[in-house]
């Protein structure tokens, strides 16, 4: 008899007919003896739909009027989902954030919950009653309702599972499981039974959108194990573990790419210490989030530095790089928006050289140049022009044998 | 500069255009120097909305989950209508029940308020802000969330004016006021600048649905002077006083009626005391609402006992009655569905005679035979045939002067 968060997103409790099938598998999972505390978000499209009556007043809302406006989103799930557990027989009593409490600090809009109070959830689990708890809100030192920003349900999820040491979170979602990589650009692409929590961030952080990324930095941090399944195809879904090995086995776990990112290049620059802030210190200050960074040795006095943002990000950042490049009396500037990033990410990769090699010989072979290349532990990255995504993407999942289960080298 | 309680209501607030609407009467208010603390119901529609959603689940919904889903629809109104008055520099803030607090017991659905707690709205009337207070809501001891019931905004609004020693409650709506009749029956029905609570009880509990029974009665409980407006049009709208006399110097104030109800009479049985308890008591326990209740002096050993009963209840109010009539051994039980209910209502009938007789011959010289008659101290209901209830209202309407101002008798 486990203790189980289930949560259940959006797409999930979208309609009355979705309710009531989730509390069909609640109910179901409950006659399998476990305990089970339910997180819920709102039901899909309503979030949408307050933030545009919200900006149909004003563009930039009141971020406490806002977040008082969102929560109730998840207010009108969580009493309907007890509704239907009760008329299929099982005792539910639903929570808001405040009411359970969910403590969170005064950061309207992108709150971070504090301390999670336990006592009436596990007095109902106790009682056998099912607690329905809002996601994605909390409740502030003052009383005033907060939300975790978007996907903060995912969290929410998390840190009541923590905060209860309970056995799994069961994060549902429209996904059966996290993939090798997009099904829709490899339709070999394999569910992955298991997946370490480093290698979920990468992925994750990449582009691979089934988990909200902070939800899944907190399960490492509390070593809550993690599984994201499908509420609508019955399954084991992907178990995401804080195991040190990945248990597959595998060099690769998945390739995530980004089609959203630009290329900055300030070129000849010169090569000597604080370039790096001189340069990203105005593009923080014009609030624009850089992702890849890289720099190469210098062959001569000067150096290019080349960074990547956000394509919607672009023409700011050209603006913002031009100026420095005049204040640094560099050479120029040189950007591209016709990029995408494409990524391995694997633990195996720590333990095993050659994979960069595998990964650039394989890109070669099929006569795709490489712009950019950045690594990390479990993950290498590299630039690629943008027309050459789904061709590099099959390469590379077909060279790391990522279509059949742990064969690759 | 008073403190001024204004509540909208849902048609008040039905759309981004009328939440502007609204912020901008706030805001002219607040310029001509009074303090206003604002109560909101929920989006017109929003509540049906969400009722229907609960039904498709559970046609009896669990109390305290059908609360904590329908508390949603306040919460939306308030935070949007808190923007949009930031949006015309108005500095806002809006609350929920919970918030305030708003301290009821815990029956849910139709909970009773206990006590409100000022300070935070003080507060903010200090600080030269508006507080947006949701309407209907309120949180028990256990920290659950409770409604007052459908309309139950206007009670909240009262509470409200009553803690804060409000100067006036104004209640914003899509009427302009308490009228002599209802315009559609009798298109010379006249707005009264002034009404008494008590007569405003029986217009309210006859019919004349412009404010919720139970919010009047509150206001008279707690002296609060209450104000009927249009948040459409321009206007005075009605003052409900607690002044002992009507001011208009009127006999009479308004005509109210109602289409609703339907008459059981249970013929021949013993005139011996216990029969009144011994025919209601089964109605009451079938839960059955009694109207009027009329039962003449018996000319024999035996005597006729007639109520009425909304139309909805009539089927279920025959068969209880029909049981009742073969066991007390009574002649049987006739009943009628073709009947309305007309009602002259004034203070000044305490004071002045041969108003009910005035009103029978008015209607006896248009043919129309009366059927029941029942009275109070400040009312005459006579029960009619359906059929002649716009005659009959035009008549009164006429006979007794009410088209023009205190010109009657």
């Amino acid at each position: 008899m486990a203790l189980l968060v289930q949560k259940y997103g959006g797409t999930s409790v979208g309609s009355v007919e979705r309710i009531e099938h989730v509390a069909d598998k609640i109910a179901a999972a409950r006659s399998r003896g476990h305990r089970i505390v339910v997180v819920v978000s709102a039901m899909a499209g309503e979030t949408d739909r307050l933030l545009k009556l919200a900006r149909a007043i004003d563009l930039r809302p009141d971020p406490r009027e806002m977040d008082q406006l969102l929560s109730s989103g998840e207010q009108v799930s969580i009493a309907l989902l007890a509704m239907a557990l009760r008329k299929c027989d099982v005792p539910a009593r639903s929570y808001l954030g405040g009411q359970v409490a969910i403590h969170t600090d005064d950061a309207f809009n992108k709150a971070r919950i504090q301390a999670i109070d336990t006592e009436r959830l596990l007095a109902d689990c106790a009682a056998a009653r099912v607690p329905v708890v809002a996601g994605f809100q909390g409740i502030d030192p003052d009383g005033n309702i907060t939300t975790l920003g978007r996907g903060g349900s995912d969290t929410s999820g998390v840190a009541l599972a923590a905060a209860l040491h309970a056995d799994e979170c069961q994060i549902y979602t429209d996904v059966d499981g996290v993939y090798t990589t997009d099904p829709r650009v490899e339709p070999r692409a394999r569910r992955l039974d298991r997946i370490t929590f480093e290698e979920m961030l990468e992925l994750a952080s990449l582009g691979s959108k089934v988990l909200q990324i902070r939800s899944v930095e907190f399960a490492g941090k509390y070593k809550v194990p993690l599984r994201v399944l499908s509420t609508f195809v019955e399954g084991p879904g992907t178990l995401i573990t804080f195991e040190e090995e990945s248990v597959e086995d595998a060099l690769i776990s998945g390739i995530a790419f980004n089609r959203d990112e630009s290329q900055l290049t300030v070129a000849g620059v010169p090569d000597r210490p604080g370039i790096a802030a001189a340069i990203l210190g105005p593009i923080g200050e014009a609030n624009i989030e850089v992702d890849m960074i890289v720099q190469n040795v210098a062959a001569d006095s000067t150096t290019d530095f080349t960074f990547t943002v956000h394509r919607n990000d672009h023409e700011r950042a050209c603006e913002v790089a031009q100026r420095i490049a005049a204040e640094l009396r560099a050479k120029g500037v040189r950007s591209a928006t016709d990029i995408v990033k494409v990524s391995l990410v694997g633990v195996g990769m720590r333990s095993h050289a050659g994979i960069a090699s595998k990964m650039f010989t394989a890109l070669a072979a099929e006569g795709i140049n490489i712009r950019m290349i950045s690594t990390s532990e479990i993950k290498i990255s590299v630039v690629i022009q943008d027309k050459y995504l789904e061709l590099a993407v099959r390469t590379l999942h077909k060279a790391f044998g990522l279509e059949a289960a742990s064969t690759s080298t």
